[in-house]
């Protein structure tokens, strides 16, 4: 269906990774909510030249309700100036008790706010397709009525996060063609339920569409525990961010790198919404009960964007306080995560040590 | 190693529970924690009529630290003269809120609180081990250094539940048998990582010893899974729960039945450390800011244990508003528990579904 030689799908926001997974014979499926359509342009092309008719995709936050929706929705701009005063002055305050006091840098990349509103994503849907995409994925509630119909006019596949059998079957009504059922485990927006229990429950709401696992895989046992439990394929996210290609900022690397499995948390610090990242003196910060509890979103994002960035660039002093602040999203398998490799050689070791695994549960019942 | 047909662990507070899985092939584990040495005595005997020589075990609370433990514990009722006013007014509020107005009718068996202190438990362990028991397994934490050796000394295996990698080594280098790696998703007393992510991790920084995955298990391809995982069999809690051999109060077990797997929640209300249980306006009331915080282990166990007491019986009134509020330790899987059937039978379809998963998987790489 996909069109790839091992079911595994790689979320990532580096053009490197998602093209080297391709690559290595899976499906690199690129994170482009905060990309401006031009560098969603660059990149696509780019990924386009890299892997040479191999499949690959893109995903973008797409809800099929936003407020504001009618008027084209809020973006970054907008959101800015209905910040309440007291968030603002506690986030000043944060980043000058750990010592960020200098203004952000100019990004060396256009974007950075999220583009969820339909005024927002529509020109990255253009975009994308425009090129020769295999699957959108929607990581955010049912994907709009008329995307599906749009991806399908144009043979792309559609998938859609769901972190809830609830949600499962709306995504599969809203005729979806791949479900990720993604566990509590998992980095980024998540729901409480976790892998092992939700991908069952998915697959036999949803028959016969297929679904994929996502949330707690990072290596071939768990690919094998995935289609134990029926998933047809896996998603995959954290693993990717300590390879050799990823662009993850280097103090965050490092703390990936050096983290347990209990190293993080699931907190509406980034977006407004709940989302697991590793946990750090920013989450614990929000955490605080005499703190202002974080926005909803997209007010959030539009709150902590300028300062994540200011403490990313803080940071990179080695003994600059902005680095106990330093977070970002990840799954619970960042504790296996514990040396820099190539991304092709992450895949080609998950397929192995998959194929290991099933010659191992066959020896149990022969 | 165990002696058992099929490697699945049934912990049940239930003994026709324990006597039924063991008589299908596995291992009935009782748990015994609240239990008399009387009312042990009682029950180990009828299990072992019941079972003919096939391997059963127990399960107790065996903190290898404990306040006061040199003077011998303190347990219930020394727990009760320690609770402070404010909790005892707001429990006392709460039950005539939703109209709990009748004191405890005398229980029907001896028991109730947990005996969790050396005084506690070294009679529960006389008892067991007068029996011919196959396991002994301890739910919080290492278990005391001079049990693995009396255990040994008997020909009776040890297993330790742990809910990080740290503790597994913990419990690994205090000699245990068997560890049990149990994932947030699980009933009762849980930490915050998932089966999904634990189980290899446990498995990796333990070996040789054998590990057992607990949490999410209630069905063959989630067996699957965690063998899949590096487990070599698994340890069920929840499933057991709406059989038609469990003991479960009428109300609470129809509450599981029509459950969702988002309808759990980790709450410290019933014995003061975090334990998933179902979400009700029990575990609510507790979470809302303006009432008090749960009280530490075992306070909280000593102030509960009777309004939950008082909180079942005045359920039994089919339109009672008490019946808001009763609720019961259970996993995520509580979403998958939709009838109520014999043991055996969940048994026998766990093996079924685990053989026909292996055989899928098989497929999938020839």
């Amino acid at each position: 269906m996909l069109g790839v030689e091992f079911p595994i799908c790689a979320f990532s926001h580096c053009r490197d990774v998602v093209a080297a997974v391709t690559n290595a014979g899976g499906l690199g499926v690129l994170g482009a909510v905060a990309h401006s359509p031009e560098r969603l342009q660059n990149e696509l092309t780019w990924i386009e030249q890299q892997t040479g008719g191999k499949p690959f995709g893109v995903d973008l936050l797409l809800p099929s309700k936003y407020v504001g929706a009618e008027s084209g929705g809020t973006d970054a701009g907008q959101a800015r100036d209905l910040l309440p005063e007291e968030h603002r002055a506690f986030v000043d305050d944060l980043l000058a008790r750990y010592g960020v006091t200098a203004p952000a840098a100019p990004p060396r990349r256009s974007g950075g706010g999220l583009n969820i509103s339909p005024k927002g994503y529509e020109p990255l849907l253009e975009v994308a397709f425009a090129h020769d995409i295999r699957l959108i994925a929607s990581a955010l509630g049912a994907p709009p009525e008329d995307l599906v119909q749009r991806a399908h006019d144009r043979n792309v596949l559609v998938a859609a996060l769901a972190g809830t059998t609830q949600h499962a079957r709306r995504h599969a009504a809203a005729g979806v063609d791949l479900i990720v059922a993604q566990g509590t485990e998992a980095g980024g927006h998540t729901g409480e339920v976790a892998t092992m229990v939700l991908v069952p429950e998915v697959v036999d709401a949803v028959a016969p569409v297929p679904v994929l696992a996502a949330g707690g895989i990072a290596r071939g046992r768990q690919i094998a525990a995935a289609m134990a439990l029926g998933a047809e394929g896996v998603w995959c996210g954290s693993v990717w961010l300590t390879t050799e290609e990823a662009e993850t900022v280097p103090v965050v690397k490092e703390k990936f790198l050096a983290a347990t499995s209990s190293d993080t948390v699931r907190s509406r610090s980034m977006t407004g919404k709940p989302a697991r990242m590793l946990r750090t003196a920013w989450t614990d910060e929000w955490e605080r009960p005499e703190n202002p509890d974080p926005l909803g979103m997209p007010l959030q994002t539009a709150l902590v964007t300028e300062p994540q960035i200011r403490i990313n660039q803080a940071a990179t002093h080695p003994d600059a306080q902005a680095r106990q602040l330093a977070t970002y999203f990840v799954g619970q398998v960042v504790g296996s995560l514990d040396r820099v490799r190539p991304t092709r050689s992450v895949v080609l070791d998950m397929v192995e040590e998959f194929i290991d695994t099933i010659g191992r549960l066959q020896r149990l019942v022969d």
